[in-house]
């Protein structure tokens, strides 16, 4: 743990002295994002010290030629990458002709914070460049009403002198990948212009080799000052464009600029189109002014928050975390555009930038079914659907039937290669289903099968059905040579939890084929499964060998685990942790280190299949292995931990995941966030604290309270419901906010809720207070 | 298999037509090497089609920056490279003025032959350039008896015209390897010089980020023609040097120039001394005379020969088999040089070329401790002996004990980077020790474990005392996390070759320990072992898992084994093999074939400590399931076969090693020779047909004849006596060529071995006739 920023504050996250050293760290936690584009922390001005300048636009991506040691077969050609993209915040500042550059002039009085209520960025500093002394103050934000638009204002007040103040705001497409992996740039200029206090410039993703997408795009930037330039300059040329804009300025005398840009792209619009379309944007928003835009994203946010809020009492940290949490989720995805997903990174990073992995399904979506419109997380799986054609090509591309969707992708293609995870970690297929399955219990929209997710759970049946084998010594069917979540153990045989979400799966699509057959509905011929595939699935999920242990009474979770030499995280010696940093990867795999949830995992997704006895039994074996070194790790162990009434363990692994990145946990927030992740803190205390569960189209809450909590309280839509969960010391309330009543088990006892129930918070003494 | 030359004569390889599709697999096929230094098959002059040119120089390397897609810690930050070195073959030819180029004159009654007998080159052709028409006969070998020296002679007939003909030798180290990670060149220019008939290149390998040596090589040539030149003109240039001759010519007259060259190098020499050198010895050499230096070689190769050779009657393309077998490898390795090992591909490509794997101990040793001196094989231990240290640098790095030999080497570092195979495949450490009890069992060299043999063998015990672990559970050690011989399984639990050969290495280490401080011999005390040390690698040993099956009553390659759907060769649909070329990694991996020898490895190694019985179930078992996609796997298959009477599978697989490069049996011998697995023929048929065994200080025969052979005979070093073997379809004779007595034992009959012993052979006629 390495926490930056000490100044804690509720809603927001605030910086008081420049920072150097961690500059990197500094500009990941800053970041920024509207769902359609985001960015790091990066200063408008010159810093020529540290920094990694980074921008990104939602599904704008490059195919990567893949870079690689020892190919294997089946390895794809290449890893998708979102480009590092035009860099339009940038504004050169001068003082009477001096740049300000704030890793070389004396800052005094720093001071940075983000607001994430209002998802506002500002700076305050005073900085004095020879003599001169100025007061900078600067304001960003990327609009959340306009989806297209980012503002900057950038205001100087000459602290001691009379001079002149000049800005050169500018847009650079100039722009690199840190993560290239040949060193190559990914752009190229289509087009510059430049005038008085306009600009523009045009790029292209290269052409590439793969006939993948080519995207361009197009920032057009709109200046305004707060009183006539002295002088207005402008100039362009192959991927720059500038103004120059002189103001005169006496002692005590506050200049300042605003700048708009207009963030244009091919995937919206014809390219012929990009500059007029931008122009539209910057001439509607100017007119507005600045005060309105800054209003309407602010109070677009205020609405985001009304019904996506936590509230915790009496522990600033853990409040400061979860909003945190959820404030850079909603800045990666809040579901207006299917044809996008959620990066693990979101637009903060460019390692593993951008992609889509299982995350999504497994983590993200609970988040948005408690939160947002059901349309937002229908949008996640129609994604899925849409890329079903390339999910069968790349079984196809393995030698097997059915779909496998893939690792790591923009388009639907497998980008990841290491063939451990490429090839070997398909339980992620399992939680393509899983999550049709959630999506439509919770929300009841079973129509959403019949439509389109019937495909997708025939095609991953077929899948399981031709990577098992049968071991005709045993007669059992097997899963040999899988990863499974527990990335600390490769090509493993019989991963429990993969071979578990396998015979699901099958048995998820006899039941779904046979519910469409009944309903006589036309969506079962559509993919031709008949009799014989169907108990061909039965027959294969009914002896799906599951290892087991008799004499622990515990799951094993793969073959051969219990042959490891065994010893507790605990019972390391110093400096060895996190062991991704310091073992080498053949002692990390044979070690029984578990870096995530595995067999929790499946005790998570299936959480009514098993007893809370059972839960205990495997979470104390599996827990003092487990090192969390994932960080999609703690959130999941922590809601089984409240579950087993382990409430101490449960708030200590909350902490890890609400303040992963705002703590640096895992040593690598500099890279960028785990925005993935950010959805842990949410079902930590939902699903966890307050112990949610929706299983079988019920809605069901166990409250308990961390000791050093006095309260919490957060909005869920269940249903079309709005209901609002309450905790405190003494009780439970939750209130029906919509106007139909909606039946509710609290604590094991049904409930019809009308408008609102208090029943005592039930405290379990033992453990509470461990 | 694609046989290219279907020309096949016992002494020769030829072919008699040019090639151009295949003329890469041409350029291997017709590799030339002397120990010191080698190349492959390329013309002098002029090819503008497709070929690699490679020359290739013993114990010159650079460590090439690592290629990586995923970085795991422990890898190693380079991969060391032979650099593709000075093309100094190069004669450009002009007819009247107009180049020659292999590629686009007409050429006519091309023959090429590569006399194995005299270790001599040769080319005959009709070319036709533009009308007119030459003979051209090209003769070209690397002295065996100058090591520094090669030579070539370029004789030109013209047959219908009258003019001029130009030669342009020259030398051109401006050479890129192929296989360059970022297609850096490795060599920077030092000097070059050039003068009337002379010229030298100096070259240096680039300055690398890892400290390792750095070489000058210097190339220089002398050039003498067979009359006075017209003109005679000389260049130099950076990286090149060359000479200009033109000779008169006349219809039906021969021209020719001879090119000597002298390689030296900065291994042998001081860099200003370099020209020196190479000038003294072209200078000896020229004044000897093209005839007696060629004769000198030629007799050098005779002599090898006469201790070496194989004979096979009746079988032509297995005769020719052997002996390029035997060729190639004293091409690349004749034991002068201890600082020097031998390279899987030799001196005949890039891939994996000229490093050093556990190929060298586990299959190259055998046929140097058969036919040639002992120190030739003593050098090959000293060479591990002098890289111990490095050898414990590299455990530690893994967080183990004692010393782990690399998987890939040319100083003592690892140089591999898969994560399976560096780390994880470590039974090659056992061939390091088992390579020692070789050496000294069959030579009697006991010393050697006094004087150098006992620090490796006590290090490597200790590597394994610290990489095993104890299953408390069942009380036996364990080694999970290993990929055995058998590279079609990564990362498995308890491969039973590499559990054995650490119990056989800790319990060798024990012995040797013991009769050393029985011996009160000083070097006990230098490698600090206790008591306490002793008693931890016998309870290891003694508690060492070994996995066995008792239904089936055999051996299990690993944990999980029998776990895998279980589908012969013979069964699976054509178009599937080679499965390295048509499967994808992870169904090579769950599948259950085998790629080279791993159990039966372990009963070859040790096989004196198993039945026939033992040997013949474990053999029908794992053989159905065995694809041979290594060169070394069918030479151990076809000793075993021998031993338990399958002369017909025995003979299969000995036609498979023989031949591997000839009949291109694996598709890739384009990309050069697989030197290591030379050995196996010699292999098959000593240890195989001819059945020699010599655990336990003694030596065992018990030959049989595959089928369609008439005879086979072959010499042996066996502890300083010279024993011919003659085996025909009557008798076996083994004759003593020296002038002392020594016990035999043949069929399980002692004999003393005076003068000679004939006795009937043995024929098991229910398999000799199957």
């Amino acid at each position: 743990m390495r926490r930056l920023f000490d100044n804690i504050n509720e809603w927001k996250i605030i910086q008081d002295k420049i920072e150097f050293d961690e500059n990197r760290l500094a500009e990941s936690i800053m970041s920024l994002g509207n769902g359609y584009m985001g960015m790091r922390g990066n200063y408008e001005e010159t810093y020529t010290n540290d920094s990694h300048r980074g921008s990104y636009i939602g599904g704008i991506w490059y195919p990567d030629k893949t870079r690689v040691g020892w190919w294997k077969n089946g390895y794809p050609n290449y890893f998708g990458k979102v480009p590092n993209s035009v860099n339009y915040i940038g504004i050169d500042v001068y003082i009477n002709g001096e740049i300000l550059d704030l890793a070389k002039a004396k800052v005094i009085d720093f001071y940075r914070e983000l607001d994430m209520k209002n998802g506002v960025l500002t700076r305050k500093f005073v900085a004095d460049v020879n003599g001169k002394k100025i007061e900078a103050s600067v304001t960003r934000f990327l609009s959340v009403k306009t989806k297209e638009l980012g503002v900057i204002k950038y205001e100087v007040k000459a602290l001691n002198f009379d001079g002149e103040i000049t800005f050169t705001p500018y847009l650079d497409s100039d722009v690199k990948n840190e993560d290239s992996n040949y060193e190559e740039a990914f752009w190229v200029n289509v087009s510059t212009e430049s005038s008085e206090k306009y600009g523009n410039v045009v790029a292209r993703t290269k052409d590439n080799p793969f006939n993948t997408e080519v995207f361009t795009i197009c920032a057009n930037m709109s200046i305004k000052t707060n009183k006539e330039p002295k002088e207005n300059t402008y100039m362009n040329k192959e991927y720059y464009s500038e103004n120059k804009i002189v103001l005169d300025i006496k002692k005590d005398e506050t200049v300042s600029i605003e700048k708009y840009v207009a963030i244009t792209t091919t995937r919206d619009h014809n390219e012929a189109h990009l500059i007029e379309k931008s122009e539209e944007i910057l001439n509607d928003q100017t007119i507005k002014g600045y005060e309105t835009v800054l209003n309407e994203h602010m109070n677009a946010w205020n609405k985001r928050w009304e019904s996506a809020d936590i509230k915790i009492e009496g522990d600033t940290l853990a409040q400061q975390g979860i909003r945190y949490n959820l404030f850079q989720l909603f800045s990666t995805y809040y579901g207006e555009d299917a044809r996008l997903n959620i990066g693990p990174k979101g637009f903060t990073g460019e390692k593993y930038g951008g992609a889509t992995y299982w995350d999504t399904e497994a983590y993200c979506l609970p988040v948005y079914l408690g939160v947002a419109p059901k349309e937002v997380s229908r949008n996640l799986l129609v994604y899925r659907h849409n890329q079903l054609d390339k999910a069968i090509e790349n079984a196809k591309k393995l030698g097997l039937n059915g779909a496998l969707y893939p690792m790591v992708t923009f388009n639907g293609e497998e980008c990841h290669n290491e063939w451990e995870i490429t090839f070997e970690e398909i339980h992620r297929n399992g939680s393509i289903v899983y999550a049709i399955y959630n999506y439509t219990n919770y929300t009841g929209d079973f129509e959403y099968i019949k439509e389109k997710g019937i495909d997708v759970i025939v095609e991953v049946a077929r899948f399981w059905a031709s990577r098992v084998h049968l071991n005709k010594r045993r007669n059992l069917y097997m899963i040999h040579g899988v990863t499974g979540p527990n990335e600390y153990d490769n090509n493993v045989n019989n991963n429990w939890y993969t071979n578990y979400l396998a015979k699901w799966c099958l048995e998820y699509a006899v039941n779904n084929i046979k519910w469409l057959e009944k309903e006589n509905i036309q969506s079962v011929n559509r993919n031709n499964v008949d009799k014989k595939e169907l108990e061909n699935w039965l027959k294969i999920s009914s002896k799906m060998y599951l290892p087991y242990d008799e004499e622990l009474d515990i799951i094993v979770q793969h073959d051969d685990f219990l042959d490891k030499e065994l010893i507790k995280v605990k019972d390391l010696p110093k400096g060895n942790l996190p062991l991704n940093q310091n073992w080498s990867w053949d002692k990390i795999l044979r070690s029984c280190f578990i870096k995530q949830a595995d067999v929790l995992q499946g005790m998570y997704y299936f959480g009514n299949k098993f007893s809370k006895e059972e839960k205990k039994r495997n979470f104390d074996f599996y827990e003092p292995y487990t090192v969390h070194e994932s960080s999609l790790s703690p959130s999941i162990y922590s809601i089984i931990a409240c579950e087993i009434d382990n409430l101490e363990k449960a708030y200590e692994l909350y902490s890890r995941t609400a303040r992963l990145d705002l703590d640096n946990y895992n040593n690598d927030t500099e890279d960028g966030l785990h925005i993935t992740s950010m959805s842990g803190a949410w079902l930590s205390i939902v699903q966890g604290f307050a112990g949610m569960q929706t299983f079988e189209q019920s809605l069901k809450f166990a409250p308990k309270l961390p000791q050093n909590w006095d309260g919490y309280s957060f909005n869920i839509n269940y249903r079309d419901n709005l209901l609002k969960v309450e905790v405190n010391k003494e009780d439970v309330k939750i209130s029906n906010m919509s106007n139909k009543s909606i039946n509710v088990s609290i604590y094991g006892e049904e409930y019809k809720l009308e408008d609102k129930i208090v029943i005592p918070i039930e405290v379990n003494k033992n453990l509470c207070n461990a």
